[in-house]
Parts: structure tokens; C-alpha cells; sequence
């Protein structure tokens, strides 16, 4: 079986993207392979304006029902890969949707709404983002939503959360907890990646790291090469097992900067926040050659093959480890 | 002059009531000799309902305008001192009024929202309050927040927070900062209460204490008697000085214990918190004998006297300081 042919049969889970939505969009997914993708839908939107988003996703499932389907189990992804279709997985960057409200997390469950992180870059009202100076852990609020995440299937991503905070999170949730978009910081130091220790903590616990393609989380930037990509791979898949490892791309195609200054500055900052760039590079960076849209996810399987992974370990890699992850995530108890 | 005549005098302000409202009790104010009140009109309420809360005060102006008045500068202030009127100082014990928008700080200042705590017992998206296990500080979006406070003229309270929050802001703020209603540690070891160095600090950068009357702030809860609370005062003016302290009642008249539970558990509680009470002692504690309601105002005049304290040191704590305290801090930069 010809690699590409092998792509065809694997599932693939994208495990994080942001895109200004299109047909084309979802075009190059289905021909990129793709299964299902975990897409933000909101990230510092409160609950009006989440329910917003939702709708215009429903509008999106409408118009193109011959490409997307929303996922609201995990049989959905199995679904969506008979049908040929891409399998929408709804998270949000930030605990926004809920607000102040416990009673929000069932709500947005209801919604089918699979994914929250608990806080994004900075203190939220559960837990310390990665940005903050200091970080003391999650909140009293925050064991409360938890706990309530657990009980309903709501997954808990700490992808921006601080070190403290994501070892809490670790420690008190009763089922794994996943950070859905970054890499090792021995890869690459950048606030948003991650140390051993938490990384560790995460595998043992059961919980999956998606690794990200956004160049400000990759060892030289839109520079990096797919060999030096699938070689961190290799080096985490040491560290943490084959099992807990994933994709988690944080593509975020034809976004507006204005899209990327709201993802930065919310409307907290009156003093503009680069986050990841700077004043003099406050823009969107360079995509990858080898990655610029979900046409190329064939790339990282011939690349994870070529690194010496066996079809076993590239197929959880792509996809099976998601499906794994999500489909027990997923499940209210 | 007797003491009565010179209570009549001296304007009278209280630092914090949150009573369920009523004709009855602005009379009482009045008979009490109350100049103006820092009144709370929100909780965690957030924008939406800050604004019912305030076109309800909008209502309650124009049924009782014989009695009350709105305060939009400290010359309402004496404005109501000549008018025998009360004036009302609107303020929010949480920061729930802003939500995660930094432009709502300007917004809520424009509609007379004089006074603004940082966060009430739980971590807010600014600083951490007095109920955490442990505090980081002021956060990010806390210090432009304090920034804009400062610029608009809007009070920073302290009065909920964590110890190392209350110190940040003492220390980020350009402009003294208030802690409305609490007491030394020192007289009675609550979470709410505040310990020396705090006090201190506060005094140091010009700030101000106003003393709580609220039982579970009180040594002897609500047997606390009368020379015991004066003499905490003068303990406490020994070490802030004479300039630096006033009242802050906490009364909450005719409220029901549904508002107390709104209070300590707003909407982030799914298991019940009792806050400063218990599960055993879940109510509103029990007034003291010498302090039920604004009509015992003059009590605590002449026990200021009793205790040794001049007419000038006593107008000062009775309301002077509040009043200069007022004037410089809402006046908008």
C-alpha cells in the first residue's frame, strides 16, 4: 500500500483549528483526508455571543452538508469517516461561554460544545494562563467547573494555561485532560510550549498532547523542516508513549489580523498585548512550506513513516489516539 | 453642645450598606443623621444586570427625592448635608460590572459607579480575593484595569481581597485606595478582616479603613460591645493615623437569606458555600443591641467620645475622612 493510499485509510484528527470558515475550506480538508477537527468557535466570547457562533456553525452544517457533519459522540467520527465527510468537533479557547455560571458548563455540553480551556494566556476565573507572571493554581471556581466538566463530558484543554494550573488540572480532574495545541519547551522555549514535568504528568495521567504547527511554537519558526517536526515527535513519543501524542495543528487560515489582535487582546487590553509577536512583528507568521493547509496532513504521515514510526504508531499519531481520547472525553458519566 | 447636637452636625458617612431598600430606611438614615452612604448595587452582577440594578436606583430617586439623592461629585455630598437629604454613593463589591471589558470601567463610571472592589472572596479576572488558598496578585487585565480606574476617577475597594492582591494594588495604583469595610486582624482573626502590614500600607499611601460592624467581623461576633469597637478604633488610629480611618457598616437591612446565598455563591457554587457562616450557622448573624439600623449612628459618635477622642478626631471617623477621601478619588484625573 502506497503511502498515500495508507493516509486514505487512517482516521485523521486534527486536533486544533481557528479558520475563517469556507467552502474551500472544508474542500481542502476532505482532500487532505482529514476525519474530524476540534475547532475553536469562541475564544474570549461570552455566553450571547457563543450562541452566536453556534449558530452560524448550524448554518455552515446546512450549506455544506455534503462535506461537514457536527460531531455530538464519538460514533460521529466513525460516521463521518464512512460518509467521507469532516467530523466538527466544537471547543473554546477560553472559559468565556460559561461566564461566572456553573450552570453554564451542562448548558454548553448540551450544545455540543466537547472542549474548554480553562483559561487563555491570562488569569481567568478558573484557572492562571501562561503569561502571567505568577500562577497560583485553580481556583475555587475552578475545581467546582472541573469536577462538572467531568460529570457532563466536557473535555479540559490546558493548552494556554500556566504550569501550576495545568498540574492542577491533572491532579483534580477524575478523567484525562488534554493539551490540544503546543510542543515540548526542550523543542522549542516559548511561554505556550511545555516543560517535561507537565508533560509527564499528562501521560501518566492518561491525558494527550496535540502537537501544534503554528510557527511561533516551532524551533525556527516557518522555518522549521518536517524532519526536524516528526524528530520532536519521536524524542516527545519517548518521553510520553505513543499513546498520548496527536496533532493539534492551530491552523489558522485567511484570519484577518484583526482576528489575531482579538485572540491577543480580547477586550481586556487597552494597551495593545502582541502576545507571541511583537510590535514590530505583530502580524500572522509565515506558514510552513510543508503545512499551509489541511491539503498537506498526507506530508506528516510520509514524514512520521520516513522517520522510521511503524503504520501501527503513525495511524495513533494522525488520528487513532484522538479517537481514543475523545470517544472516553466525550462520554458523560 | 451636647453630643446629639453635635452628631447633627458633623457630616455622617457610612462606608457600606447593601439593605434591601425601602422608604423606611432612607428615614431612618435621615433620622440617624446619615450625610451619604456607599451603597453596593451589585454583587456579581454582571453588565446587563448592573443596569436593572441601576434603573431601579434611578426609581427609588425619583418615589423618595424628599429623602435621598443621587451623588455624581463630592459636592452632592454637601449638597445633601444642606438639603437634609442622603447621598448616595453607588459601588460594586465585585468587578462583575465590567465583565472582561476594559472600556465598561469608563462606561460604569459615567453612570455614577463611584466605588469598585477588585474581587469578592474568589479569584476575579483582576486579583484574588481573601477566600483563595493562595494569591498571585494583581493580574494583567487587573493592572489596566486599576490604570483606568485611576484615570476616570473610580474608588479601588480591597475590601474582599487576598492579602498580596491588596498590596499590589496599594502599590500599582497611582491614587489611594480604599478598604471600605473590614477590620484588623488584630481584633478579630477573620478572613476578611485585614492584618498591620496591610494596614499600614494602606495608611502609608493615604488610603482609607472604614470599620465594619458586621458581627462575623466583630471580636465576640454579635456581642461585640460598643466600648470594644471604639477601642479597636483607637488601636487602629494608633497605628494608620487619625486621617485614615471611617466607618463601613456592611449593613443589610431586611435582607433575606436568599441574598446572603446569592453573595457567597453568586453562580459559580454548585456545592453550597456558606462563606464566613457554616453549614450549622447558615443565616444572617444577629444585630448587635447598639447598631441595628442608621438610627444608632449616634451611638458610636458618643462612644467615640466616651473613649477619649476630640469633636474634631471624632468628625473625622465619622465622616470628614471619607469625604476628603471621596473628593480626591472620584474626581476623574
Amino acid at each position: 500500500m502506497s503511502s498515500s493510499d495508507f493516509h486514505k485509510e487512517i482516521l485523521v484528527i486534527d486536533g486544533l483549528q481557528y479558520c475563517n470558515w469556507s467552502r474551500s475550506i472544508f474542500e481542502e480538508m476532505i482532500q487532505g483526508g482529514v476525519t474530524a477537527v476540534h475547532v475553536t468557535i469562541v475564544y474570549h466570547e461570552q455566553i450571547r455571543e457563543t450562541l452566536m457562533r453556534i449558530a452560524e456553525w448550524n448554518r455552515l452544517f446546512e450549506l455544506h452538508t455534503d462535506l461537514i457533519m457536527p460531531v455530538k459522540s464519538a460514533n460521529d467520527i466513525e460516521l463521518a469517516k464512512r460518509l467521507g465527510k469532516v467530523g466538527i468537533i466544537f471547543g473554546a479557547q477560553n472559559c468565556s461561554p460559561i461566564e461566572d455560571d456553573i450552570g453554564m458548563v451542562q448548558v454548553m455540553r448540551e450544545l455540543n460544545l466537547m472542549i474548554m480551556q480553562l483559561t487563555y494566556n491570562n488569569q481567568s476565573l478558573l484557572a492562571c494562563g501562561c503569561y502571567e507572571k505568577e500562577d497560583s493554581g485553580v481556583t475555587r471556581f475552578g475545581r467546582q467547573v472541573i469536577k462538572e466538566m467531568n460529570r457532563v463530558g466536557m473535555i479540559i484543554d490546558m493548552s494556554h494555561s500556566g504550569e501550576r494550573s495545568t498540574l492542577d488540572a491533572i491532579a483534580i480532574s477524575e478523567r484525562p485532560i488534554v493539551i490540544s495545541h503546543a510542543n515540548p519547551t526542550s523543542f522549542h522555549a516559548a511561554k505556550r510550549n511545555k516543560p517535561d514535568n507537565v508533560l509527564k504528568a499528562l501521560a501518566e495521567s492518561g491525558g494527550l498532547l496535540g502537537f501544534s504547527l503554528y510557527p511561533f511554537h516551532l524551533q525556527n519558526g516557518s522555518d522549521c523542516s518536517l524532519v526536524q517536526f516528526c524528530e520532536m515527535i519521536a524524542k516527545t513519543a519517548d518521553l510520553m508513549g505513543v499513546d498520548n501524542i496527536g496533532l493539534g495543528s492551530d491552523l489558522c487560515q485567511n484570519q484577518p489580523l484583526a482576528v489575531l489582535e482579538w485572540m491577543r487582546n480580547g477586550r481586556w487590553a487597552k494597551v495593545m498585548d502582541y502576545g507571541e509577536g511583537s510590535a514590530s512583528d505583530a502580524d500572522w507568521p509565515a506558514p510552513l512550506s510543508w503545512f499551509a493547509d489541511s491539503r498537506d496532513f498526507p506530508n506528516i504521515t510520509q514524514g512520521l513513516l520516513d522517520r522510521g514510526f511503524n503504520k501501527g504508531e503513525v495511524g495513533k499519531i494522525m488520528g487513532q489516539n484522538w479517537f481514543r481520547f475523545l470517544k472516553e472525553g466525550m462520554a458523560p458519566e
